[in-house]
C-alpha cells in the first residue's frame, strides 16, 4: 500500500481530529502517503485532495470538528457517484481509504470496497453511538459531557424556583445520550425511542409528586422520542404546572473533545491504518472491552439495540 | 440596627449566593441578626423566616442558584400582601431588608420602604442587566460566558459542515446578553429587542454571502425581538439553505458564577448591609466605574436603556 | 440485613459523591436502614454515624469530595481500633458496611469482614486506577479530564513561546493519570513510576529537536517518578533551554464529576447494597467490559500492574 | 497610513488573538494594508512579516496564545536593534505599528515612535493587569478564572479532608491575580507583594483556629510574594499541621478567552489602529469605565500602584 486517503463524512463529532491525526502519523510512520480528502465525499466528487505532512494535523488534537470538513451527500449515493470517486482515488494513487463517521458513511465504504476496488476501513466518528461492534463511537463522551453541564446548570434554577424542565438532547434513532445524561444527571425521568411510554403515567406521576411536596422535575427527552415543545404542551395541559423547554442542538457536536473521545480516536485511527497496511478490506474497527475490534461494515450498521434495561431501572432506584 | 432580613425574588442569577453570603458575613461582623427569607415575597408570607449563622453560608460562594431560594409572587403586588409581609418582618423584629433581584423585586422594595415602614435597600440581582444605576447586574457576566460557550461549540459544526444557525439567548427587553455573547462570539448577526432589523435585508445578506462563497453563518437572537423557530422558517423560506436552531433557555442562568459576578455579590452585599446600618431606605446599590453607586429605587428600574451603538458598529466591521 | 453503612476513606475522589447515593437509595428502596458514618474509620471510633434519608443525598451528584467527608486513620490499622469500630457499629444494629476509598481502605476492609464479624464491601474510589478488578476506579476519568484541561492550556503558551514544560501529576505508584493525559494531550514525552528512562537520552532528544527547529515540549511525570523541579533543572543543565513546571496537586483530586464517574459510582454503590444483601462479604465490586464484577478484597489491593505497552507505543507515533 | 503592523511580545495572555483580529479587520476596513510580525521584536529582526487577510484571522478569537506568537527579545532593547527594526518596518512600507504586551512591550515602542520615527500605539496584553491608563489588560479576567477554577477544585478536597492548601498564582510584582482569586474563592488568607505580612502572626491565626475546629485552610499567595514551598514548609513547622501545595504555573496564561477579554480585545484593537489612522504615537490604550482611554505609553509603564484595601478588608469580613 503506497498512499492511504482519510476522510470524514456524516455529521461531525468531537474526537475526529484526534482519528484524523492517527491516521496520518501512523500511516506517514509506516513510509505511506496519505491524502486528506475534504468535505466527505462531496469533496472527493470536487478532487478536493490534498497531501498531509506530520505538521498538517498538528495542534488539531483539542479541535471540536473536523479540519477536513463534512458533508452529506446524496450524489455518491449512487453507482455513477461511486465509480467517479474511486476513478479521482486512483488518479492520486489512493488505494486504501480510511472513513470516518457513522452509518451513511459506512455504506458509502462498503459499496466502495464492495464494487469498485478501493480498501475500505470505517472508523466509528458518532455522537450517536449507534453502530455495531464498538462499545463506544468517536465524540458520544463529549456529548454526553456537554448535555450533563446543561442539565447540571438548569438544576440551579430547578433547586431555587421548583419548575418542570424538558432537555431536549440529539438522537434520532438511539436514546443512548439521553440514558447516560439522565443517569449522570439525576433526571426525574428519560423519554427514548427505544422505549415506548404512557403519557398519562407520566402526568400523573408529576401531579402526584406535587401534592406530595415536589415541584421540581427534569425530564430528559431524545429528540426521536418526541418534540420537546409539544411533551411540554401536553405536560402543561395535564398536570397545570409550567414547563420549561431547553433545545440544546447542534451544541452537542462541538466542544473540545474529552480525554476518552481522543484517546477512542488516536487508537481507532492508528488501527485502520495498520489493517489497510495488512490487506483488510470492507471493515469497520471499534472498541470491545477496551481491545480494538473487527467487524464487517455490513455488520456494523445493522440496526443497534441499545440496552436500556440496567440504565432505566437505576435511574428509577436513584432518583 | 438589630436584625436584617435578606432574600432573593424573581429569577435566579449566578452570584446571588455570594450576595447572601456578604450579607450574612457583613451583618454579623456588625452585630446584627440577620434572617434568611425563603422564596421571595412568597416565602416571606408564609413566614418562612429562619436566623442565619456564619456557617450557613459556608461553601455556597461557588454554586449557581439560590440557597434561600425565591419565587415570582403576584400576592404581594397587593397592598394587602405588602402589609401582611411588613407585619411578619416586624414580628421578627427585623427592621432592614436586603432584596435580591431585578425589576419586579425593586417594585416590591419600593411599596415596602415607602408605605410600610420597612428600611429596603436593593441588590441587582438579574443575569438581564437592565437596572439604571449600575454597570452591572449579578449575573449577567456567567451568563454571556455561559451564551459564549454555547457559540463556541456551535462554531465546531459550522466550520465543519457550513450551515446557517439560529442560536436564542435570554432576553425579553433587553439584548444585552444577546450582544454581548455575539461580539465575543464572533457570530454574523446579532437581532435584540432594541433595534429594528429588516428581514429581507438580513436573507439578501446571507443569499450574497452564499454566492461569493460564505455558507457559514450564526445569528444570535435575543428571545425578545423574534422567536428563533420563526426566524429560522423565514431565512430558509428565503434563502433555501438549512436553518438549525439551538434554544438555550434557562442553561443560561445556571452554572458557578464567574469571578466577577462573586466579586460584584461580595461587594453589593456588603454594602448594602452598611447602607441599611447608616439609615438609608428606599435605595438600590450597584457599581458604576468599580465603585459602590446608590440610587433610588424608582430610578433603577426606570426604562433601561442599552447603549447599542459601539457593539453593533464593531460587530460589523469585526465579523 | 437491617442496616447497612457507607464511609469513605483516604484521598478523595471524584464521584464518590454518586456512589454515596446510590448505596443510600438502593439501600432505601430495599427497606434497609442505611447509616452514613462520618471521616471514615476515624469518625466510625468516635462514633460520627448518622441515619441517612432519601433527601439526605439529593443534590449531590455534581459535587467533587465526599458529603460523608474522609480522612487517613493510622489507629484502625490496629487490630484494637478495629475491634472498637466494630463495636460501634454492631452497637448501632449495622451489619453491613459498603466502603469507598483505595488501597488502604480495603485493606481495613478485610480485616473487619475476616476477623470482627461485619459484612464489608468495597467500592473503589481512587484517582489512581491501581486496584486489581476493575478497569476503573471512581474519580481516575475525572481527574484525568483535569490533567488534560492543564495540558491544553499550557499547548497554547507552547505554540505562542516555543518552551520546554514539565507537568507533574498524581500517581505515587501507578502512572495511569499520567499516561492517560499524556495520550489524550499531545504531550512528547511521559515518565512514568512503571518505566524506567534514560535521563541523557530525553536531554538528547530535545537538544536534537531543538537543532531542528523543534523548539516546544510538553512533558508529563507521574510524582512517583521524578519530582517535576529536579526534571526541569536537569534538563536545564543538560540542555540549556528553560524549563517551566507546573505541579498541579490537588487540584486534580477535586471537580464536577464527569459522566462516566458519576455513572459508575452510581452502578457500584447499588451493586454493593445487592451483594451485602445476598448475603456477601470481603469482596470489591468493580467493572470489567461494562458489567458489574466481583473480587476477593485481598485479591483486589495485590499489586497492580498497569498495562503501558500500547499507550506508549501510540504516544511516540502520534507525537 | 497606508500600512500598519501589529506584534505581541512578552508574556502571551488570552485575549491577544482577539485584539490581532480586531487590528486585522478594523484596519481592512479602513483601506489600510496590515502587515502581522511574528515572534514580536525578535521576529521583526529576521524580518518575519506578512501580509494579513481578512481571511488570516478567521477561527482564532476563541484560541488562548497568539497566533502570530511571541518572544522576550533583548536584541531589541538596543539602539542598534531598535534602528534595524525601525528600518525593516519601513522597507515594508509599515509606518504604523500596534504592540500588543506588557511593560517591557511598551519600553520597545516608546524608543521606536520617540527616536526612529515609526507611528507606536501600545495594547495592554498581559496577565498581570499592571499596566497604568487601563482598568483591566487582556488577559487577566481568563487568568483569575483559571485560578479560580482550581481554587474551586482544591475546596471539595478541603472540605473533605481539612487541610492547609497553598496555592501559587502568578504575580511578580503585582497582588491582582491573587487579591481578586482570593475574594471571588473564598480564600482565608492572600499574601501578595504590596502587603508586608507577619508570619507567626499568620501561623498563630491557623493554630487558633485549629483549636476552635477550624481545619481548612486556603491560602493564595502571589509568586513575588513568597514561593509556595517556603511558605507551605514553615507553616507546618510553626504549626504542625499538613500543608500541601499547588502551583498553578503557566495553566494561568492559557485557555479559551472569556467574553470579558475577547470584548476588550477587540474594542482596543481597533481603538488602536483608530489612533494610528488619526495620526497618534506613543501611546497606550486602555479601558476606564467602559470608555477607551488614551495614555503615553511612559505614563502607561510607571510603577503601578494596585488598590488593595477594599479587597483586603472584604476578604476579611466575608471569610
Amino acid at each position: 500500500m503506497k498512499a492511504i486517503g482519510v476522510l470524514t463524512s456524516g455529521g461531525d463529532a468531537p474526537g475526529m481530529n484526534a482519528a484524523i491525526r492517527a491516521v496520518v502519523r501512523a500511516g506517514l510512520a509506516r513510509k505511506v502517503k496519505i491524502f486528506g480528502i475534504m468535505r466527505g465525499f462531496s469533496g472527493l466528487l470536487n478532487d478536493e485532495v490534498r497531501e498531509m505532512s506530520h505538521r498538517s494535523v498538528s495542534n488539531i488534537l483539542g479541535q471540536g470538528g473536523t479540519v477536513l470538513k463534512t458533508s452529506r451527500c446524496s450524489d455518491f449515493m449512487t453507482e455513477d457517484g461511486q465509480r467517479r470517486g474511486a476513478e479521482i482515488l486512483k488518479r492520486h494513487g489512493i488505494e486504501g481509504l480510511v472513513l470516518i463517521g457513522g452509518d451513511g458513511t459506512y455504506r458509502g465504504a462498503a459499496a466502495l470496497s464492495r464494487t469498485w476496488g478501493i480498501a475500505c476501513i470505517g472508523v466509528p466518528g458518532t455522537i450517536d453511538n449507534d453502530l455495531n461492534g464498538t462499545d463506544r463511537t468517536i465524540g458520544s463522551d463529549t456529548a454526553i459531557e456537554t448535555a450533563l453541564d446543561a442539565i447540571d446548570k438548569i438544576k440551579d434554577t430547578v433547586n431555587s424556583m421548583e419548575r418542570v424542565f424538558v432537555v431536549e438532547v440529539m438522537g434520532r434513532n438511539c436514546g443512548y445520550i439521553a440514558l447516560k445524561a439522565a443517569l449522570a444527571g439525576g433526571a426525574e425521568q428519560v423519554l427514548i425511542p427505544e422505549v415506548t411510554f404512557d403519557m398519562s403515567c407520566l402526568c400523573g406521576e408529576i401531579t402526584e409528586g406535587y401534592i406530595r411536596g415536589k415541584a421540581s422535575w427534569i425530564i430528559i427527552v431524545a429528540e426521536g422520542a418526541i418534540p420537546a415543545h409539544e411533551l411540554a404542551s401536553r405536560i402543561t395541559g395535564d398536570t397545570d404546572l409550567e414547563t420549561r423547554v431547553v433545545v440544546l442542538g447542534h451544541v452537542q457536536r462541538g466542544g473540545r473533545p474529552t480525554a476518552e473521545d481522543r484517546i477512542l480516536g488516536g487508537r481507532l485511527g492508528a488501527a485502520a491504518v495498520d489493517l489497510l497496511i495488512k490487506g483488510y478490506s470492507g471493515q469497520a474497527v471499534g472498541m470491545k472491552c477496551d481491545r480494538v475490534h473487527v467487524v464487517d461494515l455490513e455488520e456494523a450498521v445493522k440496526p443497534y439495540r441499545l440496552d436500556t434495561e440496567e440504565d432505566l431501572a437505576l435511574i428509577k432506584i436513584l432518583t
